[in-house]
């Protein structure tokens, strides 16, 4: 038996339950493990802006459960009055974060169910959602698995691999894309270092994935996020993989700040460098990376973190969330459906 | 008249008194202008350790005023004493801060004031060390302004400019290197944004950089130091100029942990990156980058800031507090003695 059979999540960040929603306030982690425990669409919006619930797949099952809360507790059966209230619902969701391609999956997903096929009365249609919420989730968690076993191969020979943001479970659900390779490869060969790259603004690096790396007992250590360069330089880094919010048609994939920065890295330094993400995070519809549209966030996020303040109190900032990583910087990605090239053709084939 | 007559420091970080050294704790700022009152070696090494004087120029100052305090109110006029406590004062000026290669210049020319020229008696030996010291700061202070007008017209045509970690008064006493030329070149030609990178762990540029163009009315936004490629990626950096803590006989500069990263990205990008550093910054007996000693610094500076902690209490970390760039990286030098593109010659020539 291999010991990839081990393959488990480090902690699974949302579960549904008569009508309510847990989510684990990921703001707070690592130092506090608070749960949200969410009934109603508006604080659901606002924990999902506010970055409680985050990473492509988690925001994509995110989705489907803000829909049948969205949905929850509605006062008609009338088609015309649930179609209403459905668009409501969807278009505020969709408003939450616009790059997450998941997000968008979920909805055009839902749209299928309520608008299509809607069912007769409001608790058969919230019973669809419901199945269709958790089916997402089924899926989103079913693929990185996938995603783990399928990827961990190209580490074979990757002592020392260095990931940037959070991809593990408290992303996507399930094992994690990025992280779940790195945990299936450390189960198959041993993996010597983690480098977490601390991933500022958020610190989801330094908060998120190291708290799941040692809950994981996989070892790692966290740097800064401009020290990547110097330990390439010296040798210290044998494969980089990243996770992906938008991959688009041509293979342009958009991913959290500093993601273009480690790509640029390793072509400079000869050094693989991969994305790992389910396929429902590839956009057909746009054919570049030029068309992909870039949160701007609060300059307050790189005046400080929290309530510390270290920038002059109003120090002007510049604050994309993600940038845009060129299909030509990019050695493989690693999706459930297989290792390709060109992202495109997975999906054309289908 | 030009515009660059104004050219001014925006603040004087040192200065001694009657046998006290004031030092602006740089630890502090922006939030609180604190000075502290120095007149024992001990309290002034510590400083010197953390942080509160920082900058390869500025320490070269605060090594001079160090040996002064530190054979300040010595007991002895005996040769072999003073001689035996200046090894000592010496040897523990040296430990502190291994990489800035200005604080050993320092050094050397206090050995040959105190060694070489031994002057009779204790009075007239803290008279030639507090003249040698005056001499050093006020060298700096000059370079600084010399180095700025000679590279305000490598910026001519650059609208944004990015920078990393602090080179102003703050880092050296005067107008700065890379910060001085930045401030010429806006009052020659203005600046439209100076990109000021944060600089984890320690939130120089955040801080300080901020806080000095702040001041000095330049605009600037501070971004993540991994936002760098983006903007680069989008058009928006005419040229990066930094400093740098030592350069070694063939060019290649060892300077704060994330200037590889830039050098690296402007090589991909195309765009022009200078390093701006007065000559005592070259270390003439390290032919190159492999024999420079970096700073390894504590695994907390990276788990949060100050009290504020946001990665698992107990993370290890990867903290060097310097990378090295290669020359190949490097556009060029701005010296006080001129525009070189091989820091060698400029001293083989003398």
């Amino acid at each position: 038996m291999h010991e990839v059979n081990k393959l488990k999540p480090a902690i699974k960040p949302l579960r549904y339950e008569n009508g309510v929603l847990y989510i684990l306030d990921q703001r707070e982690l690592p130092q506090n493990e608070v749960w949200l425990e969410i009934a109603e669409l508006e604080p659901l919006l606002d924990a999902v802006r506010g970055l409680a619930a985050r990473g492509a797949p988690l925001l994509g099952i995110a989705a489907g459960y803000a829909v049948l809360i969205g949905m929850n507790k509605f006062y008609s059966d009338n088609p015309r009055n649930l179609m209403e209230r459905y668009r409501l619902v969807r278009e505020q969701i969709a408003e939450t974060r616009p790059t997450a391609r998941n997000l968008f999956v979920t909805l055009e997903r839902m749209d299928d169910i309520v608008i299509n096929k809607l069912p007769r009365g409001l608790e058969n249609l919230l019973e669809a959602i419901r199945r269709e919420a958790d089916n997402i989730y089924k899926e989103e968690v079913e693929s990185c698995e996938v995603i783990a076993r399928i990827g961990a191969p190209l580490l074979e020979n990757a002592d020392r691999v260095l990931t940037h943001c959070n991809t593990g479970a408290l992303a996507t659900g399930g094992v994690g894309t990025a992280l779940g390779v790195i945990h299936a490869a450390h189960l198959e060969n041993g993996i010597e270092t983690v480098w977490v790259d601390e991933t500022r603004p958020l610190l989801q690096g330094a908060r998120l994935t190291a708290w799941e790396l040692s809950r994981l007992d996989i070892p790692y250590k966290i740097i800064c996020d401009d020290v990547a360069a110097s330990l390439m330089l010296r040798g210290l880094v044998d494969a980089v993989i990243v996770g992906a919010d938008r991959i688009t048609a041509n293979g342009d994939t958009a991913n959290k700040i500093g993601t273009l920065n480690l790509a640029i890295l390793c072509d400079y330094f000869d050094i693989p460098f991969y994305i790992a993400a389910p396929t429902s995070t590839i956009d057909m519809t746009l054919s570049t990376g030029n068309d992909i549209e870039i949160e701007q966030r609060e300059p307050r996020e790189i005046r400080g973190w929290h309530d510390t303040i270290w920038a002059p109190a109003e120090a002007p900032a510049e604050n994309p969330a993600f940038d845009i990583t060129p299909i030509k910087l990019i050695t493989s990605f690693i999706t459930e459906r297989g290792i390709i090239e060109n992202p495109g053709t997975i999906l054309t084939f289908d």
